[in-house]
């Protein structure tokens, strides 16, 4: 992209509403425009992120066995009656009346309506295991949007639904997903730590959420400092392998990680070393339920077992904040010059910051430099407009992509340009071509 | 994906809800299901179908130097009531009512935030030209949702917004939309027919609507018969290139195309020999509209010329109907035993039907293929279930892959397999090699 043709509306100001980093800089870098209270629209560079995001998770989920499909944002009141949670759900809840006089409402979660689907279509144990997930604009009326699209009111959430004949197939779909959840966010850059936490209004006693650790996030965490040394990094676990994802959860849940509303003082001391004890705080970027027939039992969501009687499905939902995500990898993601974003989930692989514009050797250089990293499938932003190069440099480093390429008339003389990291500042002099092929090498195309 | 796994609700009976082809076939083959009056839930098949169109949409917008981003769903009541449209809109817009008792709706369209958008990042003629675009769902408050996705309350739809200087930028930026978007149709195998038409409440004076001829499309049209003979083929129009541009609309303009709207019998005899006059109905997919200073003036969205003068921006809106496409792809391509997907939009690239699940060799050859194809980069749907071989078949064509493998134990004795077009029902012994390479060749990978 160029940048001349690019609608990148950086701000020179910190907006004075913006309380964290994330908010903050997502302003600074024309990534989001407000458009009313917690409710965002999202500008191109924002756009691009939050599509790499979707797209790795998409990409996680098929390989876990997955189902995508997409239900729509409004929803029938009469579904969420059966369930017992139309009234139960409080003033969070967007209530619609529609011309016919009909109550709708902008879906915060699915569990009704997929359980709607699900009975229609599903009879027989031989159908099962099923998991169906979407990813879709949801709503929740938060009383105080703040924090950008961190706490937003219309938010952007993959939510899967489980569905097996017993409580223990159904832990295997837990466990499933907490494999998947924990390489999904890995696959971003990001450290996703799994906690015990409460269920709230989905229900179920088995729930893990995925917290990124970050002094701004809303939730305060306990955890053994030791928890932070694992990782899946490229575990090659096949998601029918039962032992095997019981392994990871067994590994990754062994030591004591837990969100202030499970935290207790006298395990978490009996448990961890005092050196290794840590208090901190996390930002909720996942989260999976168990919650076996909650569901499947009011809204008579039943198969017929291999000895032909009717049960009801137990059930699991399994949520990722992908909107937040942006937010989230923002606040784990940035220094005081800018966001500094993962190679995963860059906007564009690299800039190329032309000097001297206008220069004809110079924006021979950059044009071929462009059309080389296009070649190979890359995406760079080119920054071909008049503006000096003090101003390219501060944006670049505002927007944060990894890498950045100058070209200059002086390097050029020696065949050289410059490639630097945005996370070290460090830079390399080497050819155009080398530049580009380094590029390729990092993004492994 | 083997469809053991998958989640494929087929029906036997016909929905007696159901009026047109479309609607019939997409419940039907498990595409969709109606959550409430016009809104339907995606299921996994009608998803991918979704999501094909919407890639292909936003390829073709990338081509043209468009730039995507995207607008919530929810809007302020506040920013309607500027460009004077809150109260004009009528019932069919759904208004909302938050906590904070602040007035909201349900975006049919965006032409005032985008604005907002625009004039709160714009300010010189400099950064323009500019087309901004989304693909979002959109919601209507039909008073008598029918015919399934095709006239549906909430729709997922491509809208762009151009931003020009003046006039004459403005109109290019129209052609652009037209050239731009026979290209997305013809992508999809479709023929869309640009005719003049009017432009109702987005405004403005200059317009064409695409539709795409069928019997139980909602508009009445008269054409020239021998407009159905223009295509644009893979002409290579740049599109920066205004004259060029100009003359794709020219040439598709110049004949005699019309919605009843704007159809005047006098001039259609007249233009018309009468062995070409056509009378028929078509389904409107696409909409393209210059409409001058209509919002820029009354929202103060305007920028600074050459002279230094502000004056407002001229600007279009350009939509395109994306899950309508698929109700409309549907009525173009079907036949007595199902749909007939186009290359383009197929949900899988390829079926293949397991004569004898079970038998060593029989299941051995469909993986061998299976692998194959996926190795080549296409997602074959194999039939891998217990169901006989007419009931297999059967289901094939009510989902309409465009191409199917039949692998039987008689076949593989002479070391064939069937290769069968589910458009032409023509059918070819090959081995199963020479079927995978025939397979990647018609996808070109």
């Amino acid at each position: 992209m160029r940048l001349s043709r690019y609608f990148l509306p950086v701000l020179k100001e910190t907006p004075a509403e913006a309380q964290i980093a994330s908010h903050r800089l997502m302003l600074r870098a024309g990534m989001i425009k407000q458009a009313s209270a917690g409710i965002y629209s999202w500008l191109p560079l924002g756009y691009k992120v939050l599509r790499n995001i979707e797209r790795i998770v998409h990409e996680e989920q098929a390989r876990a066995g997955h189902i995508a499909m997409l239900m729509p944002t409004l929803q029938s009141a009469d579904l969420w009656r059966e369930s017992g949670r139309y009234d139960a759900y409080g003033p969070e809840m967007l209530r619609i009346r529609d011309r016919h006089e009909r109550d709708l409402l902008f879906g915060p979660t699915n569990e009704e309506l997929i359980t709607d689907i699900f009975r229609g279509h599903v009879s027989s144990y031989r159908e099962l295991p099923l998991t169906l997930y979407h990813i879709q604009w949801k709503f929740r009326d938060e009383i105080r949007p703040r924090f950008g699209v961190m706490r937003g009111r219309e938010f952007y959430m993959k939510d899967g639904y489980s569905f097996d004949l017993d409580r223990e197939g159904a832990l295997h779909a837990y466990n499933r997903h907490f494999v998947s959840y924990l390489r999904t966010f890995e696959r971003m850059g990001l450290q996703a730590i799994p906690m015990q936490a409460e269920s709230g209004p989905i229900g179920g006693d088995t729930t893990h959420e995925f917290l990124v650790l970050a002094d701004t996030g809303e939730s305060e965490v306990f955890y053994d400092a030791a928890v932070t040394d694992i990782r899946m990094g490229a575990r090659d676990i096949a998601y029918d392998d039962r032992a095997a994802c019981q392994a990871v959860v067994d590994e990754f849940t062994a030591l004591y990680a837990r969100t202030d509303d499970t935290h207790e003082d006298a395990v978490f001391e009996a448990e961890v070393p005092e050196d290794r004890r840590r208090r901190g705080r996390g930002i909720e970027v996942g989260q999976i339920f168990y919650f076996g027939t909650k569901y499947s039992d009011p809204m008579g969501a039943s198969v017929t077992d291999p000895e032909g009687h009717r049960v009801p499905v137990h059930m699991g939902s399994h949520g990722i904040g992908v909107s937040r995500l942006v937010g989230a990898l923002i606040e784990a993601f940035h220094d005081e010059a800018g966001i500094t974003w993962p190679e995963g989930v860059t906007p564009f692989h690299c800039g190329i910051v032309n000097l001297r514009q206008g220069d004809a050797a110079t924006d021979a250089a950059c044009e071929g430099l462009y059309a080389a990293l296009a070649a190979k499938g890359l995406e760079p932003l080119y920054d071909d407009t008049e503006e000096r190069a003090g101003a390219k440099f501060a944006t670049m480093d505002l927007i944060g992509l990894p890498w950045r390429i100058t070209v200059g008339p002086r390097g050029l003389k020696a065949g050289k340009v410059e490639l630097t990291s945005r996370r070290t500042g460090e830079s390399e002099e080497l050819s155009p071509e080398s530049a580009a092929d380094r590029i390729a090498q990092i993004y492994g195309v």
